[in-house]
């Protein structure tokens, strides 16, 4: 199982934050037993067997017949972040990276599974960590064998970069080397084995993946 | 915030694994949307920023009018643990200590929370980590200010130490300084500002820890 060297204690992913989803699932939302869209961000964790690396080839989940990717952009924390404003949130980031998400398909987008979100090296970190002045205005696209599978601008998620930070600090401190991924769209591709996988921040930075055999 | 010197990758939480809990909820496993009581085991994270230690004064929850606390017998692997079968996943355990898991009051049993499970400095973990010949026959007994609260013997858990160990490392790699806490109490005990609370495993060690102002 490879490490990450970016990622040092928790790897928080942001569920349900794509706006053409979170839309369309607005009957959903009404039935038993929530009767209401989250008001909150839904959250879940990459725990430490899932971190790994641009390049890394990415276990097959084992006897599974189908995995999924999504790609986010992720934010890399520089200082102790704890109960701070959306204004004085981005002052808290070292940089920015992107994080893949491979996990088997999701039966519930209330609440992930801890089953198919915590399969070993699911989680892929960037190599660099880049400072840019407004992530709001990025966009990130990702290919599967060379064909586009998703694009998905930031400004398009329901909840911002600064409002996360300042949501996420009052539930629980982030510490330097913490990384939370801001959103994944909401319709994550299919891949099969030997897939190579490619996600584009363009002009920032880019992960390069290959689901194993 | 203090730092735990035991536990280094993950600590994994074992919900709705108290038998007479379990039981007491069948009607309400009948329920939409699960219709069924849980098959597999009901796992959260306690992430980095809750790890604490023995002695740690843990914080208020902020804003929080009431918090509860319960306490479990954690097992500290000492290998890599991968796909192990029940009869062998007891040689992968470097030792045995205690997790008290302090939280808002839980709303749900099937998904314990993200924001009620990650305050900050709410999962601190013994300062010893002792060998144990059988832990199926250890008894967690938690008090609060004295008085004795809960009395959980592992033995009544509905998935014993060995069968989560394998379970669990089906769904994920256990690494050396991973823990796993087994088992909570149905009925976690309420506590208030300033409240000392002590688990203690007859012989084998325990763990004290007060509530914050």
């Amino acid at each position: 199982m490879s490490n990450n060297p970016i990622v040092k204690g928790k790897l928080v992913c942001v569920a349900l934050n794509d706006s053409e989803q979170f839309n369309a699932m607005q009957a959903e939302f009404a039935e038993a037993p929530y009767k209401g869209a989250p008001t909150q961000p839904v959250l879940y964790f990459k725990p430490h067997n899932t971190w790994s690396t641009d390049g890394a080839v990415v276990e097959w989940a084992d006897g599974a017949d189908s995995m999924v990717v999504g790609a986010s952009l992720a934010v890399v924390f520089g200082k102790e972040c704890c109960r701070v404003s959306q204004a004085e949130a981005l002052d808290y980031v070292e940089g920015y990276t992107l994080v893949h998400d491979f996990s088997l398909v999701e039966q519930n987008y209330y609440r992930p599974d801890i089953k198919g979100k915590c399969l070993d090296t699911s989680a892929p970190i960037g190599a660099a960590v880049v400072a840019v002045e407004d992530p709001q205005a990025l966009t990130v696209v990702t290919s599967v064998n060379g064909t586009v599978v998703n694009e998905t601008p930031v400004s398009q998620l329901v909840r911002g970069v600064a409002e996360l930070i300042s949501t996420i600090s009052y539930i629980m401190t982030l510490q330097p080397g913490d990384v939370i991924a801001v959103g994944f769209p909401g319709q994550r591709a299919p891949v099969a084995k030997g897939d190579k996988v490619c996600s584009v921040i363009a002009g920032v930075t880019e992960l390069n993946n290959t689901l194993g055999e």
